[in-house]
């Protein structure tokens, strides 16, 4: 394990970025996405996903210095082709274009197709929170949950984010469909612990909390069983039909994991009040919300809470990374 | 038991709408859509719903004659006074004009506030899909789910819906926040059945599929556990924030069950491409998500296909309308 700070862990990856192709103002945000992704609590989306980034890129299903383009606009709503450029920096860039879409029309929707992988999908709600702005996104991805009721995976675990601005504190929700991700599974089983609660399905068809025996089966439980199940639908549906890009089934047929379909909605809530009515009235909701009687006695938290304590917590400690994914990295020099 | 048909229930409810203050357009629609909800399988918003709903506008809390009212507006998003009318009537006319404002600007928001309850959430849904329009709605609730890791409800189960328009059925989800509604739970009990999955705890705070237990305790799941009570949270703030209306916290310091805080977000896709595209894309989508080879035989189902099946089923036979709830409707004649 080496200990790493943020900016050791950022010019470390800006260095390798621009060595494979990334601009010197990309590289930077780009790496700066990675290390607060880690920073963040969310490695599986930072320095653990890094060396995999870079080989998309080096193969070409990333281009490094593709920039999304406008495809038509039809007033607050537009759709953008994001030429299968890096999918952090096509993604910020589009959740700066549809904040600007709601500054002038009280709502924005940017419709994105063809991009890549987002990595951490809260960024881009922490990204708008940060400027005042609401936002609603989601995206779709390779078939990776099974509809309810099936065995076989034809839907996406669709990744969907919900972010409020708060000066005490923004409340972003960043959440997949299925309970547990595949990355959770595999965490789990390597630690060989049993989940907390029943994650899915094993191969004979029973409900386990053995995460080893879901993975290999290939069944991960939705988020509220059908509920889930519907909601992958609905957002792959909205997504492939508004930026007339690729759906699930399609990302399913190629080689890798590229080229998927997003939505992105901003609504600018500063048009009818103040920063500070905005405050107090989140304050008072969720205020409201964390003073229900604990079970165990632990606090309750609310959407990125936790983030907010980790990066606290990563900032005074420096980040204890893997020496096999520092390896992965630093060969990669 | 009594067998009822379409035209029979409709024409009872009407009447009794009419005596009790409502014009002749209004008891029309109104009588409409409770019977719509009833035949499309969700009689717990439609007939059995139907006696305290009058109670409400007997009692003066859901006021017959009062229409919203525009506040402000900030191009494609409006904020709207339900003015505490009736829910389902708001609820229409809401988004008729959500419609109006996506057709304008390719996407609009209503942000409504002191409404009442909407009975059928899915309702708004269908009618923007029959008309081409894909919606995304939701409401808050009075606190009747814990939020995760609590003992004690402060946040809703504020049902959710998304709408995609489709020749071959619409593709409507229509969700609660809870697995199980309080409603699902009750009639589990009456019918002595346990719950097919785990649906909340007992008070005693053990995880249980009896759903007697969890109604007395008050404590059903969200969806997804931590997942559906933070997206719980985040539809309160911004129903709340974007109406300048009542949260969960207000709702539940009222007598009753009114004034709610509403979103509804439409979305216009003619405008990039036609509706036969649209049909080709959803179909497409909708035949592989029911390819997936299901558990036990039966046929994986997208969301919006139980309520066409069971909108055939009842007009074909009839509604069987239980005895009790039927002499409370008659007795208001």
């Amino acid at each position: 394990m080496a200990n790493l700070n943020y900016g050791e862990i950022k010019t470390l990856l800006e260095k390798i970025l621009i060595k494979y192709g990334f601009s010197k103002t990309d590289a930077d945000l780009t790496s700066e996405i990675f290390t607060d992704n880690t920073f963040s609590g969310v490695a599986s989306h930072g320095v653990n996903r890094f060396a995999a980034f870079i080989k998309l890129a080096k193969e070409g299903f990333i281009v490094p210095d593709a920039k999304p383009k406008l495809i038509k606009s039809f007033g607050a709503w537009e759709q953008w082709d994001g030429q299968l450029g890096p999918g952090p920096l096509n993604s910020l860039l589009i959740t700066d274009r549809v904040m600007k879409l709601a500054k002038e029309n009280g709502i924005g929707c940017v419709a994105l197709r063809n991009t890549n992988h987002w990595m951490r999908a809260g960024t881009y709600g922490w990204k708008a929170a940060e400027n005042g702005f609401i936002l609603i996104c989601w995206t779709n991805t390779i078939p990776i949950l099974p509809p309810w009721g099936a065995k076989e995976s034809t839907t996406g675990n669709n990744p969907f984010v919900l972010a409020v601005p708060r000066k005490n504190g923004h409340v972003v929700l960043d959440m997949a469909l299925s309970l547990f991700s595949y990355g959770k599974l595999s965490s789990y089983r390597r630690e060989g612990n049993q989940l907390p609660f029943i994650g899915g399905y094993d191969s004979d068809g029973n409900l386990t909390t053995d995460a080893g025996k879901i993975y290999d089966a290939k069944r991960p439980l939705p988020i509220g069983y059908w509920k889930g199940s519907g909601l992958s639908l609905l957002f792959d549906l909205i997504a492939t039909i508004m930026s007339g890009g690729k759906s699930t089934m399609e990302l399913g047929q190629s080689e890798t994991d590229s080229g998927m379909s997003q939505i992105y909605i901003a609504l600018d809530p500063s048009k009818s009040m103040s920063a500070e009515s905005i405050d107090k009235i989140a304050d008072e909701i969720i205020n409201y919300y964390k003073s229900a009687e604990p079970e165990t006695g632990e606090q309750i938290l609310y959407p990125g809470e936790r983030v907010k304590l980790n990066r606290e917590k990563y900032k005074r400690e420096g980040f204890e990374i893997d020496d096999n994914i520092y390896s992965k990295i630093t060969d990669l020099l």
